[in-house]
C-alpha cells in the first residue's frame, strides 16, 4: 500500500508503512520510558505520539495494534478518546480485542459502548465476561441496552446476529419533506443510512428508497407514493453466508431485516457482510488446507503449533491405518515388490481427485448451486467426470508400468487398480460433504485432509486388494 | 433460498426455485413448439412466459438462463427488452455471455451496450469478435465509445480495468445547491450515486461527500467548505485485489480512482467489489483443490475433466519421480520391508505440512500481512513451529513403529526421518510462493496438488536416503 499513498501525496488518511511502524515504536518507547521512571512522558514525546495517532484512520490504528507487542499495544490503546476508542476496536481481530478489553475498567468499557451502535456494541459485549457485560448494559442507555439484548437473542452468525437496530424509517404515510426531517434526525446521531425504509402502521416492511433520492421528489408527496416497493428483505434466522450471497446477487449496498410477521427490525450494511465473506473464505481456506483456527490470530510460535498440530494429528492416525492395510498385505509386496514404487502414485491420485470433487460440492453448497435435492444426479456426473479421468490416468499408468517393467499383466492390474481408486475417491469425496449438510454438520470439514487421508486407506485397500486377486 | 421467500410473503422479487424453473421450461417448450410448427404461439402462452420474466430480477433471470439448454436460452434472451437484456448480460457467466452475444446481430449488440454503465459495456465489448466490437463502438455515441476506450487501455484486473467512468463531481467552488442540480441530472441518467466527489478546476480530487447529506447543508454553501478532505482514492494502476482489501479495510462502500497526476478519472462501487472478492476466492480454491478453472462454467463431463485433468496429470508426473526414488532404494525395501509402511504417513505428514505453511504465506501474500521483507524472519519462524510439530510427529511415529515391530534402531530410523520430513515440507511450502512472488509469479499456484507432489518426491528421497544411511 506504500505506493497507493505515493500516488496521492494530496489529501489521504496517513499510511501505515514499516517505516512509519519503526518511528511509532521509538515514540511509544520513549514515553513508556519516561513515565516507568516516574518523570511525566516530555509533551514532545506525548503530543508527537497523539498527533500521528489522531491522523490515522481507526482502520490502521487497529493495525497499528496488532503489529505491537502487548504492554506497548495497551499503552497505545489507552491513550484513545472513547469514540476512536470505539471505532478501533470494531476493526480489530476478536482474540486481540478480548484480550484488550481485559486490560480496561468497566468504566472505560461503559463509555465505549456507548459510542458504538448496536451491531457492534452486541460483538463486543459478547466478548466480555458475564458480570461484566451485566455491568455494562445496566449502565449504558436503556434503548441502547434493550438493542442489545435483543441482538444477543440471535445466534451470532444469523443475519438478526450481525444486524444493526439504527434504522431509518419512515410511515407509508409521510411526506417526503417529513422523511427527510427524520433523516435529518438519523444523521445528528453520527450516523450516515444509504437507504430509507418504509413501513405501514404496524411496522410490517413495504418499501424502501435510496436517501440520495430525497432530495429529487416533491416534498409533498407521499412515501408510499413514491418508495420502491420492491424491496429485498431477510429474516432475522437466516445464515450470514446466505446474506452474503443475496447482497452480491442482487448488487444491494444494504438489506433490510425483519421478522417472522415481516415487521422491520434491523439492516445489514455491505461493509459487514464484506467481513463475513472474508471471515468465511479464511475458514474455508483453514479447512482446506488443515488448519484448526485463524493462524494469524496467534502470534507465538506454540500458539500457531497448536493451530497446525490437530488436522496432522489426525492424518497421523489415519496413515497408520493405511500402515496397517500395507502390512496386512506384506506378502504381496516382498512377492511383486515393483507394486510399493506406485503407493505413491496410488495415493496421490486418490487424494487429489478427492479433493477436486470434495472442493466443487462444497463450494457449490455454499454458493447453493449444488443443492441437496439433485444428490443423486449429482453422484452420477461425478461418477462419469471420475470414469473419464480414470480411464485418461489408468492408460498412462499401464503404459508405465509395462514399459518400465515389461510385464503386462502387472501394467494391466496396476492400471485396472488406479481406475478403481480414482472412481471411488471421486465418489467419495462428492458424497461425504452431500451427506454432511444432510446431517446439519458443516461441509465444509471435509475438504482437505479429511478426504486426502481417508482415500489414502480406501486407495490403498483397493490396490493391493486387486493387487493380491490378480496374484492369488 | 426458498425458505426466504416464504418468510416474506408480501413484497419482494420472485424467487427462482426449482418449481419456477419446471413452470418456466414447460412454457418455453409450448412457446418455442408453436413456433416450430409455424404457427404464431399462442398469445397466452406467450405472454404467461413474458408475465414471469417481467417479474423477475435481472439476477433471477440470470440464474434461470444458466440453468436452461442452449436453445431455450437464446429463446428467452431473445423475449427480453433491451433495457433488461442488458442487466442480464452483466450478471452473466462470462463464458455463458459470449455464447449469448455470439447468437446476437450486431445492432442488438449495440442496443444492448447504448444501456450500460462504461465499466459494463466495456466487459461486453472484451468479450465480442474484433470487427464486431469496432462495429460497435462506431454505433454507440461518441461519449460513450470515448470512456470504452479509455477502459480498454487498463489491464482487465487493474482499478482502471473495473471502474465505471460515470462519475458524479462538482467542483469546490460549486454550491450545495449547483452540487444537487448535478446529482439530479445523474439520477435522471439512471445512475444512483453514493457519493459526490468534489475536484478543483483542473479535476484534481480534493474531497468527497455521501449523497445522502446534501439534504442536510445550506443550499448557498461550497462544496470546498462542506466536503470531507479526507478521502481514501486508488490509483488507476492498483490490482483489483488490492482495491478490495482496501474497500473492505476502510468500510467504503465507493472508492474514487485516480490517474497518475492525482485526477479523478472514475469510480468502483462495493457491488463491484464484491464480485471481485468472490472471484478471487474461486480462484483461490481452484488452486488449492487443484482444478484449472472455474468448474461452474463448464457444464458437459468432458469439459468438467478438461478442468481437473491438468493438475491429475501434473501429480502423476510428479509421482513417477516418487516410484522412481523407490525403485532406486528397492534394495531397502527389501532388506526392510516395514520401512514400506511407513511411505504413507511420510507423505502425508510432509503434504499436510507443506499445504498449511504454504496456504498460510499465500494468505499472507493476498491480503498483504506478509510482506517480501520479513522473508528471512518468516521462514525462520516456519522452521521452529516445524521443529515443535516435528518434534510430536517424531516421538509418536517413534511409539508407534518401535512398539509395532520392537526395533529400536528401526523406531529411531522413522521418528528421525519423519522429523527432517517435516522440517524440508514447512520450510519447502512457506518458501515457494515466496520466491513465486519475488519472480512476479501468482503466489498461488504455489498451493495444493504442486506443493504436496513437490514433498512426496522430497519427502520418499528423504526416508529413504536416511533409512539407506542408517542400514548402510
Amino acid at each position: 500500500m506504500a505506493n497507493y499513498a505515493e500516488t496521492l501525496p494530496s489529501r489521504r488518511t496517513v499510511e501505515l508503512d514499516d517505516e512509519l511502524l519503526h518511528d511509532i515504536r521509538e515514540l511509544i518507547h520513549e514515553d513508556a520510558l519516561s513515565r516507568d521512571e516516574g518523570q511525566p512522558a516530555t509533551s514532545a514525546v506525548h503530543g508527537g505520539l497523539l498527533n500521528i495517532l489522531v491522523d490515522l484512520h481507526a482502520a490502521d490504528i487497529a493495525d497499528l495494534l496488532e503489529n505491537l507487542e502487548e504492554d506497548d499495544r495497551q499503552h497505545v490503546f489507552s491513550l484513545l478518546t472513547p469514540d476512536i476508542a470505539s471505532d478501533v476496536l470494531t476493526e480489530l481481530d476478536e482474540s486481540l480485542r478480548e484480550t484488550l478489553l481485559e486490560s480496561i475498567s468497566t468504566e472505560g468499557i461503559t463509555k465505549i459502548v456507548g459510542e458504538l451502535e448496536s451491531d457492534d456494541a452486541a460483538d463486543i459485549i459478547q466478548d466480555l465476561r458475564d458480570d461484566v457485560a451485566t455491568e455494562v448494559l445496566d449502565k449504558i442507555e436503556e434503548g441502547d441496552a434493550a438493542s442489545v439484548y435483543q441482538l444477543l437473542r440471535y445466534p451470532e452468525d444469523s443475519a438478526g446476529g450481525i444486524m444493526a437496530t439504527e434504522v431509518l424509517t419512515s410511515f407509508t404515510t409521510d411526506t417526503v419533506k417529513g422523511a427527510i426531517r427524520k433523516t435529518r434526525q438519523f444523521v445528528k446521531e453520527g450516523i450516515l443510512p444509504l437507504n430509507i425504509y418504509v413501513t405501514d402502521d404496524e411496522g410490517m416492511l413495504k418499501g424502501f428508497l435510496p436517501v440520495g433520492q430525497l432530495i429529487l421528489l416533491g416534498p409533498g408527496r407521499r412515501m408510499g407514493n413514491v418508495m420502491n416497493p420492491e424491496v429485498i428483505a431477510v429474516p432475522a434466522e437466516m445464515d450470514q453466508e446466505e446474506v452474503a450471497n443475496i447482497i452480491r446477487k442482487y448488487d444491494l449496498v444494504s438489506v433490510p431485516v425483519v421478522n417472522k410477521e415481516g415487521k422491520l427490525i434491523g439492516r445489514i450494511t455491505v461493509d459487514d457482510i464484506m467481513d463475513v465473506v472474508q471471515e468465511e473464505v479464511e475458514e474455508d481456506i483453514e479447512r482446506m488446507a488443515g488448519l484448526a483456527g485463524t493462524e494469524e490470530l496467534a502470534t507465538s510460535v506454540f500458539g500457531i503449533s497448536r493451530i497446525r498440530l490437530p488436522w496432522l494429528l489426525l492424518g497421523f492416525c489415519g496413515e497408520i491405518l493405511s500402515a496397517m492395510v500395507l502390512k496386512n498385505f506384506q506378502a504381496s509386496i516382498e512377492e511383486i515388490i515393483a507394486a510399493a514404487f506406485f503407493i505413491p502414485i496410488i495415493m496421490a491420485m486418490g487424494g487429489n481427485a478427492g479433493i477436486q470433487s470434495s472442493a466443487i460440492v462444497v463450494r457449490g453448497l455454499a454458493t447453493g448451486d449444488v443443492r441437496l435435492g439433485g444428490t443423486a444426479k449429482r453422484l452420477s456426473k461425478e461418477f462419469s467426470i471420475a470414469t473419464v479421468n480414470g480411464v485418461v490416468l489408468s492408460l498412462l499408468v499401464f503404459a508405465v508400468s509395462y514399459i518400465w517393467f515389461g510385464d503386462l499383466r502387472f501394467g494391466i492390474t496396476v492400471g485396472l487398480a488406479l481406475m478403481v481408486v480414482v472412481l471411488n475417491a471421486t465418489v467419495v469425496g462428492a458424497s461425504i460433504p452431500l451427506v454432511l449438510e444432510r446431517l446439519k454438520i458443516d461441509p465444509a470439514i471435509a475438504t482437505g485432509p479429511f478426504i486426502t487421508t481417508t482415500n489414502d486407506a480406501l486407495g490403498l485397500l483397493i490396490y493391493f486388494g486387486i493387487m493380491s486377486l490378480v496374484y492369488a
